[in-house]
C-alpha cells in the first residue's frame, strides 16, 4: 500500500501503480503472472482499474471495478477469491483506492436523493447519534471514547503508512473542536488519499511463496433497512455478517489473535467489539479501560492505528485491513507487530444510507 | 426490462425496480429466493444496488455494484455466473441500469484527466476517425453506413422495448445533420435512460423453470493500449475477446443464429462483423448490401434495434442484450423473432480511453 494521507498532488493512477507495484513484489511476482484484476474505489471514476494498469502496461486481461462504499475493495477481494476458487484466474491482482483530497478538499459528495442526508443527516451526524445511545445504555463516557482514538494514535506512531503518526493523550482528544455531539474532532477518521494492493492465488502457487496467508473466510453483506425499532446501539449488520464469517472459517471470536475493524469513529469501534463478539453488550468499556485493544493487549484491534490514524481514502481502506493482516501474520508489522499472531478478522462496513444501518458489510478471516 | 428512453422524471431507483420485478415474474421467483445481487451502472452513484434493493424490501444479501462503462452490467453477469458456479449462491439477480437525462440533457462527463478526451476525442470523434480508415480499407461508403441505421430502425418499429419505434430510410439517416464526419445523427446511438435485469441459477433450477437458457460462455477481455502502429479498422479487443468465448463454448461464428452486438455507431457494426468472424475483413460490405443481418436474413444482428435504436443507458445495456437474447431463444421475442435461434452472442464494449480501443469487451454465448 501507499502511505495514507493528503496527496492532492499525484495523480490517482499514480497512487494506485505504487500500491500494485509494491503488491507484485511483494509477491514475487510479474505482471504477465497476473490473470486477472478487480479494483474497489467510490471517487475514482470510470475504469479506475483500467486507468491504472494502463499506466503500467498491464493490458489486454479481464479487469472489472467494484463499488460498494467503504467496502469497495473489500468486495473486490471477495470476487477475487471466487474467480480462483471457480478456476477462471489462478492470479489475481486486487487494488483499493481513492483520493478525497481532489473532491474539493474532503468534503465527500453525498447522496442527492437521499432526503435524510439533505436534511444534515451526514455520517458525523449519523455516527455522534448512535454514539449517544450507546452511552445511554451502556454507561460509556466521552472519557471512552477519547481513550480509544489515544490508543489509535499510540499505533499509528508506530505505522509508517499511517496518515497521522502522532500520539494524542486523551485529554488532548477531549479538548479538540466538537464535530458531532459526542463526538470532537479526532475521535473522528481523517480524510484522505491512497492505495493499496493484493495478490490473491491458488493454495499451491502461495505455498511456493514461502509464506502464504490463508482467505478462510470472505463475507458480504448488505443492512437490512428495517421500518420500526431497531437497536442503535448494535450493528445487526456487522453481527451478521460476522457471524457468517466465523461459521465458513470454523473459529470464533475467542479464537482472532488481531482484527483490523472500522473505526471510522471511535464510539464505533466500541461498539464493534461488541457485535464481533469480542465481548458481551457493555463489555466495550473494561476492555477500553483496561487497554485490551492495545497491541500488546489480550485482543489487539487496529494495530495498523485504523481508519482513525491509518486513514480512510474509502475504497482503499478494505484492501489496506489486508495488507496489515498479511503482515501480522507473517510476523512482517515491525514496531506495531502483535506477537504471535495466527488468525486475523478484518472488518469493514459502508455506506449509511437511510440512517440507520451500512449498505455494505465484508468480513475477512485470514490465518497462517 | 423497462422500455429504454428519455425518463428523467422517475427516480432511477424506480426504474430498476421495475426491471428486477419484471425479471422475478419471468424466473416464477419470490424476492426471498435471491440470494446474491450484482448491479452494473456507471453513473448510477455510489450503492445504486442497494438503493434499488432497499425500496422493494430487498434487504440483508450480499450485493455488489460493478462499473465497467457499457460493459457495466456484462461484467455484472460475469461474476454472477462465477457465483454460481462456485457454489457461493444458487441464485443470483443481476441488474443493469443508467439514467442519462440526469446528467444535465445528455452529455456524458468525460474523464477530466484524459488529455484526448479534452483535446476532443469524444467518442463520436473516435468513432467516425475510426470509421474514416474503415471506409478507406474496405471502400464501404456513407450509404452502407445509413444502411445499417434504416436496419436498426426496421427492428426498432418491432421492440416495445425500444426508445425509438420509428421506420427510417437510407435517405433520412444520410439526410440528419452531421455528428462527426462521416456519422450523421442517425448512425450514432442515442441518449436515454433505462434498467434490466436477469435471473442466474443452477442448472437444476433453471430446468424446473420451463425453458432454461444456458451460459455456454461468459467472457470479459480490456484492451492493449499499446504504443505504435495499431489497425484501427479492426478491433482487436473484440476480436480477442470472441475467440475466448468461442473456445469456452465449443463452437464458431458460424454457429451462431442471433447476435446483439454493440452498435454505439454505425460504422462500429460494420467492423464487429469482421472482429466476431461473422465475415472476413471488408465482408460486411456485402452482408450489408445483401441485408443478411435483418431479423429475416441469414446472420440476423440486433433484432432489437441494437443501441442504435433499443437505445443506449450505458449500464443498462449489457443486460438489455442478455434479455433480448433469452427472448430469441424462448422463441418469445414476439414481432422482431428470429426464427428457430438457438445459439445467441452478445457482445458488448465500452469506454473508449487512450482513444483506440476499448477498456472493457464482453462477449456472452447462449444456448437452448
Amino acid at each position: 500500500m501507499t502511505r495514507f494521507g493528503k496527496q492532492p498532488e499525484r495523480a490517482i493512477e499514480e497512487l494506485g501503480r505504487e500500491a500494485l507495484l509494491k503488491a507484485l513484489k511483494d509477491a514475487g511476482i510479474q505482471r504477465r503472472d497476473v490473470d486477472e484484476v478487480f479494483c474497489g474505489s467510490l471517487f475514482g471514476g470510470t475504469l479506475i482499474g483500467q486507468r491504472i494498469l494502463r499506466d503500467i502496461g498491464m493490458t489486454g486481461i479481464p479487469i472489472t471495478n467494484i463499488e460498494n462504499a467503504c467496502s469497495s475493495s473489500s468486495a473486490a477481494l471477495r470476487e477475487a477469491c471466487a474467480a480462483v476458487a471457480v478456476g477462471r484466474a489462478e492470479t489475481v491482482l486486487v487494488i483499493g483506492i481513492d483520493q478525497l483530497t481532489r473532491l474539493g478538499g474532503g468534503t465527500i459528495p453525498l447522496e442527492k436523493t437521499d432526503i435524510e442526508v439533505n436534511l444534515g443527516f451526514a455520517m458525523p451526524a449519523l455516527y455522534a447519534m448512535r454514539a449517544r445511545r450507546y452511552m445511554h445504555e451502556t454507561g460509556a463516557t466521552s472519557r471512552h471514547l477519547a481513550m480509544v482514538a489515544s490508543k489509535a494514535h499510540e499505533a499509528g506512531a508506530l505505522n509508517p503508512y499511517a496518515q497521522f503518526q502522532n500520539r494524542l493523550t486523551p485529554e488532548e482528544v477531549l479538548a479538540s473542536r466538537m464535530i458531532a455531539d459526542p463526538l470532537t474532532l479526532y475521535m473522528c477518521c481523517p480524510t484522505g488519499d491512497g492505495a493499496s494492493a493484493a495478490v490473491v492465488t491458488t493454495q499451491k502457487r502461495a505455498e511456493a511463496r514461502g509464506k502464504p496467508v490463508r482467505v478462510a473466510a470472505s463475507t458480504l453483506q448488505s443492512g437490512l433497512y428495517k421500518t420500526g425499532f431497531r437497536d442503535m446501539a448494535t450493528s445487526e449488520l456487522t453481527v451478521r455478517t460476522a457471524k457468517l464469517a466465523y461459521e465458513a472459517a470454523g473459529i470464533g471470536p475467542e479464537d482472532i489473535d488481531v482484527a483490523e475493524i472500522h473505526d471510522a469513529f471511535t464510539s464505533a469501534e466500541m461498539m464493534y467489539y461488541e457485535s464481533l463478539g469480542f465481548c458481551g453488550k457493555g463489555g466495550a468499556l473494561g476492555m477500553v479501560e483496561r487497554g485490551d485493544t492495545g497491541i500488546d493487549g489480550a485482543k489487539p484491534v487496529n494495530p495498523s492505528g485504523g481508519l482513525l490514524c491509518r486513514g480512510h481514502p474509502v475504497g482503499a481502506t478494505g484492501v489496506a485491513q489486508i495488507c496489515e493482516a498479511v503482515w501480522q501474520l507473517r510476523g512482517e508489522a515491525g514496531k506495531h507487530q502483535v506477537k504471535g499472531a495466527k488468525v486475523a478478522l478484518t472488518h469493514c462496513t459502508g455506506g449509511g444510507i437511510s440512517g440507520l444501518d451500512h449498505g455494505a458489510c465484508a468480513v475477512h478471516i485470514l490465518t497462517t
